[in-house]
C-alpha cells in the first residue's frame, strides 16, 4: 500500500534494516509495533517492504511526533529487542518531505 | 544493503510503487536505472524493496542532483516506459534528511 499522506511539509521516518537469522517474536512484534504506530498522534501512514534488505518508512505530522513515538513505552522495549536479537544492522533517518507527486493509472 | 550516506543533511528521493503484471523490459531497465544513477554527480546510495508495495529510496547531495537525475535522456525514456507499462500507482516523496543514526551488531 502506497500511504495517503497529505501535502507537505511533513516528516518521513526511514528505517532501513539487515536481519539477524533469529525469528523468535519478530512479526508478531513487527506487526503489533505498526498497529501502535498507527494509534500514536500525528502518525500519517507507513509503507514497508522486505527483500533481503528491510525498508520501513513512517510518516508523521511533526518532528515531535516522532519524538513521541521513538519514546513509547512499548516501542521503547521492541527497539532493544531489535538490537538483541532480530538486526544485525540498521539505520534510522529522520527526514522533512519537501515535495511530492504520484501516478494513478486510469 | 543499507546506503553508507555521509553525516546530514543530506536529500531522499523515497520512490514506492505498486507494479502492473506486465513484465516486458521492467528487471532490465530497473537494473539499468540503479547503474546510471550510480554515475550521477551527486549520487549517494540506494536502498531497494519489493515485496507487494515496492519502495526504491536514493540518496543525493542536492536537490539539484535530484532535478538532473529526473531530466537525464535515458532516465525520463524509462519514467515514461513506466507510467506506459509497468506500474499501477506510484509516489516520489522528495526529502532532507535532517538527521540519521544506526547500529550495527558487534
Amino acid at each position: 500500500m502506497i500511504a495517503l499522506t497529505p501535502a507537505p511539509p511533513y516528516y518521513a521516518v526511514i528505517f532501513t534494516s539487515l536481519r539477524t537469522d533469529v525469528e523468535d517474536g519478530y512479526k508478531d512484534t513487527a506487526t503489533l509495533m505498526v498497529e501502535l504506530a498507527k494509534t500514536q498522534p500525528g502518525y500519517l501512514g507507513v509503507e514497508s517492504a522486505r527483500d533481503g534488505v528491510g525498508i520501513t518508512v513512517s510518516y508523521w505530522k511533526s518532528l515531535e511526533a516522532i519524538r513521541n513515538w521513538k519514546q513509547q513505552a512499548d516501542h521503547i522495549i521492541a527497539q532493544q529487542l531489535g538490537r538483541e536479537k532480530w538486526y544485525a544492522q540498521y539505520k534510522t533517518r529522520i527526514c522533512l518531505v519537501e515535495r511530492d507527486y504520484g501516478f494513478e493509472k486510469e
